[in-house]
């Protein structure tokens, strides 16, 4: 039906007749001429209608907005003052010589000119994605996806399918359930990753294993979840942390320079201890230069006890962050900070303003400063290598308030003041806890099938609260792209590891029964990773929302305007799964 | 960990020193030395150890079957007459330098030298799966799919996921279902297809769409039925069915050069009507070369009414199936193939013995030769070309019953006698009808959204009967590969296709609102496919099962032996669901 797409029409094509399809992004009458712009997945293309074809003229006319049609024309330049450098095709138009009306369109329920609201935008979600802005971040993604499997394919992993009707598994969020008609009473679940099954394959001697694989969490959704959502999942054998890191660092420097001329260079590695203390979070955005700098130890015998109190608590912390150009701040955007680091916890927000740093206290401006005293103040202001223009803010409360923050204030200053440097920062983070301590109860930081570094089972059990896990985060401007780590393959160190969790051996045995036992028989030492394929897309195109590089999102109650789903069952299949709803329930008892 | 996989140690290894990790396939000690068959995911070599280094010579004799080893070790030559052709490593050796044990296995729950029955080796799957057998058809799998993705992307296709979560699909298989949450009584559906998502992409103006994705259907199972199976889903724009089959039979012909070099050639092309007639079958096994031959006309005289019965009844219909060698059957053959054809409605089969065509009546043999007389029985012999050697077997009834009964046996005695010729043969069946009749209804062939083939709407809803669709199947070996059609994109014609399957308005808006919907908006002519990879992984592997071809599938009765799925699910999460099942009502009610 055609003999090119639209996008595609250039400057070779001239004298040439083409046949087009698409559909009409614009009708403009000018002069006694129809211009059509013409759209396809390539691109637009400009459609020019005389009027001495007088039916030809007469159909073009009758064109209206996303109608679609066909095409015949002769290729041929614009004229000087018309080429539109802007666009693909700007150089030549199309002199129409044939026109099929393929199909009408009713008045469009999406206004082109303004914002839609997401529900309308989800409603009529095929209109939605005719927009280029949409179509390209879907042709975007088909591309990542693509390099991605040939970069793995290309390094000996094999594409594996791993059930989505399955167990419950443990990742803790709430899973989906489908009811097993055959089996009545009982469900399967949808799987919150394929965790279980990629650790069998590599226990399965599959040895490199990797899927581009939905997986499912029922959540209450924030902007960056999705009930469903899709994972770049990867597992290997006989391989160490730092080779998994090196495999999956090369897979993302090479996307980034295949899909976006970026060289990320070495991703540098920070452990979880460091990244707490200087930035206040385990993912980093180190494109933001603010720091958190510890100060206890300066404010420990200061009389001003909001300081002192913390600086000599052994779970207390007292930290400064240092922001340049800060000394401009309003009393009202310093109130506003003060309101913000509330959220997290912390009572007020100590500040100073170094006006002049070579004017002494004289220089500084601070209603903390008569605490503190010249020689204090100054011992601070060295640590943090202040300069004049500098405000300071100060964090000093129990440590997990102050780093949690001061770790939110740096982004939030940071972005307020516009401090950002570099468009992109990969590292990864390392040595993460085994452990965290919450509820009097030992709780998996990752998950409990991840191996401590360099540790026995017995030395695990001893002191689980210092133990660190062989666990690596890929951290990219701050989001979390991937998580993974090396698994455990010992069967004495699996049950410690419940053990330690508090999961008793019967539970143990009822959940994960099937892992100790494929733990007997010979499974070998196996590390993986786990990308987020969404939200990688999102910051990649630069899109707001998981969302919108979505091509069916749910909304954030999980529901499609779409399709309309979900929607009730009838009767007949709720009887022949054994199920009632609470709701036919009502029903039926209001009715009695 | 390694320096190489085993699998790939050759002569050109010889003389270095290696480093290796797997599986110890077999032990066996020979002369006071220990030979150690390892095993990993490419291949096995054989390593072997002396006993010159004592405490490296007890570890290695301490190796049991499925133990995880890494070894180091000198490549040398196999002497002269212990070189192996038949292994890929077989003309090298490794002499044991080095062996680490790094993890033991129990004694094994599956015998290596019996066969294990299904339930046993979906139990312990991990080991099924070590086979090089079974390993080497996921390795196959793999391949398949990245061959599949690689052509079609190479054509533009775009892959695009679409929802799993989703509303009730209407391939007319039972669905299986999700509660909703947040939507309490509701249910998502697991889809059978993603059928009206990659329509509603062509409606984006995505122009190509592919997916390899999975799709439900809680079903009861056959041998090559699962819950969920993968599809090759492909949609494409503004082609006919003529180019959908061109680029997909392109594909299936690229893909058994690249994975088996076999060249399949062009496909032939079939009417539903020619299958139907001369195999009777929408699925002809071309291998086959035995064909029903239509005899009615000759016989609609005879006196025998089991004949001219049907002969002159308009819904009858007579055939015979020429059998090449087929005179040499025993009388009990014919009586169980007697049987076999019972069980498709056939009353009986007559049968006619050729043992020698130059003979006359006399060469003939038959209980029914005298119901014919020599005339009918030598135009029957004309028609079907008998030769010496040969028996008829004749099929006449309602023509139902004589196609299905006669297609069945053809195919089970071409089996019988070895008759298949040729390895792979491919064809299109077209030129399907649109609905088939009964229960008094209208029903879709293939689905609703199936085009008709040039006919305008009230044309069809002037003659459904007869309207054939624009559906093309491919099939190989007698197996369905893939199936697909050019879709409706015209409003009315869909809503008259509903109509005429007695899907009412309302019910068509409740369920296909959307798709009507959006009909509206400039709806482009598309057409697409979707084929059954776990078939066709299946088929080029020579599996019997697609079990076989699945790392984890299920049972026959939709459970996993493995992981126990499904499973009952706690108290708490049914009442989040807001549902009871029928089991725990029980349990309440008789407690109470």
């Amino acid at each position: 039906m055609r003999t090119d797409y639209c996008g595609n029409i250039n400057a070779s094509h001239i004298g040439q007749t083409v046949t087009l399809c698409g559909w009409v992004n614009r009708r403009r009458d000018l002069g006694g001429v129809i211009f059509i712009d013409l759209r396809d997945r390539e691109g637009i293309v400009q459609v020019v209608y005389d009027p001495d074809l007088a039916e030809l003229f007469n159909t073009a006319s009758s064109l209206r907005s996303e109608f679609c049609v066909q095409i015949e024309g002769l290729v041929r330049g614009r004229p000087q003052g018309q080429v539109n450098k802007d666009m693909g095709t700007g150089e030549i138009e199309i002199l129409g010589k044939g026109l099929t009306i393929l199909n009408k369109a009713a008045v469009l329920p999406l206004d082109s000119n303004q914002e839609n609201s997401e529900e309308q935008r989800l409603k009529y979600r095929y209109l939605d994605l005719r927009r280029p802005l949409m179509s390209d971040r879907l042709k975007f993604r088909a591309k990542v996806t693509s390099a991605v499997r040939s970069y793995l394919e290309g390094d000996g992993f094999l594409d594996i399918e791993t059930p989505i009707l399955t167990k419950a598994t443990p990742e803790g969020a709430r899973d989906y359930l489908v009811p097993s008609r055959t089996h009545k009473g009982k469900f399967f679940a949808l799987p919150q990753s394929p965790q279980l099954f990629k650790q069998l394959l590599m226990m399965s001697g599959m040895d490199r294993y990797y899927q581009i694989v939905k997986c499912f969490r029922d959540e209450d959704l924030r902007a960056d979840r999705q009930p469903e959502f899709t994972q770049i999942d990867i597992e290997t054998t006989f391989l160490s942390a730092e080779q998994v890191m090196e495999i999956t660092e090369g897979m993302i420097r090479n996307l980034f320079m295949k899909m976006l001329d970026v060289d990320l260079g070495v991703f540098p590695q920070m452990t979880y201890a460091d990244a707490m203390r200087r930035f206040g979070s385990d993912k980093p955005d180190l494109r933001n230069p603010l720091e958190l700098v510890d100060v206890a130890d300066i404010l420990k015998d200061v009389e001003f006890k909001v300081f002192s109190g913390p600086a000599n608590d052994a779970k207390g912390r007292v930290a400064v962050i240092r922001v340049p150009g800060g000394a401009s701040m309003t009393r009202k955007q310093i109130d506003e900070y003060t309101k913000f680091v509330g959220i997290y916890g912390a009572k007020g927000l100590a500040w100073m303003k170094v006006n002049d740093i070579d004017a002494g206290v004289d220089g500084l401006q601070s209603p903390i400063l008569k605490f503190l005293g010249e020689d204090v103040a100054k011992q601070v202001l060295t640590r943090v290598a202040a300069q004049s223009g500098d405000i300071l803010l100060f964090g000093a409360d129990n440590a997990t308030v102050v780093t949690e923050a001061l770790g939110a204030l740096r982004l939030k200053v940071g972005e307020d003041l516009d401090l950002l440097q570099g468009q992109w920062k990969p590292l990864w983070v390392i040595d993460f806890p085994m452990f965290e301590e919450f509820d009097g109860q030992f709780h998996a930081l990752h998950h409990p099938f991840t191996a401590p570094r360099d540790m026995t089972a017995d030395e695990l059990a001893a002191d689980p609260a210092n133990a660190l896990s062989n666990a690596y985060d890929m951290v990219l401007n701050g989001c979390e792209l991937g998580g993974g780590s090396v698994r455990i393959h010992d069967q004495e160190m699996q049950a410690k590891v419940f053990n330690i969790l508090g999961i008793s051996d019967e539970e143990a045995q009822v959940k994960f029964g099937f892992l100790l036992e494929a733990l007997k028989f010979g499974a070998p030492p196996h590390a993986g990773l786990a990308f987020g394929l969404d939200r990688l897309v999102m910051l990649m195109t630069g899109a707001t929302s998981i969302r919108d590089v979505m091509a069916f999102p749910k909304t954030t109650t999980a529901a499609c305007p779409l399709t309309d789903a979900p929607g009730f069952a009838n009767d007949e299949q709720l009887k022949e799964l054994s199920i009632k709803t609470q709701i036919a329930q009502d029903k039926a008892s209001s009715s009695e």
